[in-house]
């Protein structure tokens, strides 16, 4: 489950590997990304709609094969993007024009919203595990178990020893999914204080963008330096080999998609999958077909 | 409840009413539906790709006002797609091409497969409740409650008695759903057997479709006119005004995912969502937002 290491053969304005630039290593500070930044891309925001078309292309194909090859074999990978930010970061533009260029067939899309009484009565990664996605699909995370461990710390919404002993039990659960045959990918779409402002005062500017806004929305916003400090918490702690994360500066939307999506082409390279052998007598089948 | 009449306004080249021109009303004999026609639409292959994707803008943005609406109204409307055919009839393009264009985060697909042990020890429609769509959301049914009274009924899979209890379960099910504020579409993709021996032909004859062919295909092909027969029965007993059956030719692919979008289009035209008003002060927001 070593991710390999490559480059995203499709997208031709990339001047650097998007996966090594923006992945958590040893020594990673949150602080000391820029928001506004696009590392490793040159082709700038009209690049960027011609790779993310040529991109939507070959994630599909790869993803087609993904699931061929499930069809045959239940031990067959399949793929976990883990996608994490402060609200308006583009969570929902991921999906849409990341996810969305994929054939639905092959999707397992899970928003996980504040947990149901049901949910609490339960470990918080029981939920989780009901949501992984099955051999062959592409499992996408709307939040996820990290609110357990983000507003979890900031509202103190558990006592502190139960949220640090999150942080290892997430570890443990990620290299088992890892280990049974997942490709996980984490993002964090980092965006500025500032641009989150820009873009809720839109929302409330705009009558068809009111359902989108929440009062609560300025509450967490308030808590800014405390989110930022349980996300450096959460990359030093849960950054693992079988399972890093990557930060992916956001404030310009373009670069946010085509960057979450050379990172799962990258994943689906990496399985390679390929079209399954034929289970059964293709001559004798041509020829039962004929006789119809 | 009752479906509004009305024509699709986004679409040029259609001279007829979709809804209309495809719906099992009194006296309808599948025998007499011709796979092979495009009723109502004049506009070819070259129209009907403009057409779509006129008509993915128009259902993109009647999603997210669907979906807008649920949000302020958890007794808002929702849609489900039912989607039955024959193998190789197109089902999982249209799901690709007419369900794919809209917004993932919006859409609740199910495929339904072989019962399992578990929902067999259950009423068959058990499975299905579980799966209907949220409020909100436009839920797609890839096969469904349906394959108990058609692969059911020519397999014999259950007592002759327990196949004709379902028929009325079926029309009391749907009449509560759609009650309940579901509009439901139901389509029947209609192909020829000659195409579907072309169909599975090409699947034996490309390496990368192998995947898709399975040797019970044929064994299913051979009993075509008992499948015919149960559809006829299922038009019969379950074509509604509640949840009316729309048998749409698909021998030109091209045409059926036209049709089906036009017949979702009118669905959710029928809705007329609405953007919902701000539940907060707009004002007051502003400044607070403005103060951060």
């Amino acid at each position: 489950m070593t991710p390999k290491s490559g480059n995203t053969k499709s997208h031709d304005s990339w001047t650097g590997d998007p996966a090594q630039l923006l992945r958590v290593g040893a020594g990673f500070r949150l602080a000391e990304v820029d928001p506004g930044a696009t590392p490793g891309y040159a082709g700038g925001r009209k690049g960027a709609e011609l790779d993310l078309a040529a991109g939507a292309a070959r994630l599909g194909e790869l993803q087609e094969r993904l699931f061929a090859q499930s069809r045959s074999d239940a031990t067959a990978d399949s793929v976990l993007l883990v996608l994490q930010a402060m609200d308006t970061a583009g969570k929902g533009g991921i999906v849409r024009h990341v996810i969305g260029a994929v054939d639905p067939q092959g999707v397992a899309l899970t928003a996980f919203k504040k947990p149901t009484p049901e949910e609490l009565a339960h470990d918080f990664l029981w939920r989780v595990e009901r949501r992984l996605p099955a051999s062959g699909f592409i499992g996408v995370f709307d939040r996820s178990h990290y609110e357990d461990v983000l507003i979890g710390r900031v509202r103190a919404l558990a006592p502190p020893e139960e949220i640090e002993r999150r942080y290892g039990a997430i570890a443990d659960f990620e290299r088992r999914v890892a280990d049974a045959g997942t490709r996980i990918v984490k993002v964090m779409l980092h965006i500025s204080a500032d641009e989150q402002k820009a873009r809720l005062m839109e929302r409330l500017d705009r009558p068809d963008k009111h359902w989108k806004y929440n009062p609560g929305d300025v509450d967490e916003r308030e808590l800014w330096p405390q989110y930022m400090a349980a996300y450096q918490t959460v990359f030093e702690r849960t950054s693992t080999l079988d399972a890093p994360w990557h930060v992916v500066p956001a404030d310009a939307k373009w670069y946010a998609r085509l960057a979450v999506q050379a990172l799962l082409l990258q994943a689906l390279e990496a399985i390679d999958p390929q079209w399954p052998a034929a289970t059964f007598d293709v001559a004798a089948e041509r020829a039962r077909l004929a006789a119809t």
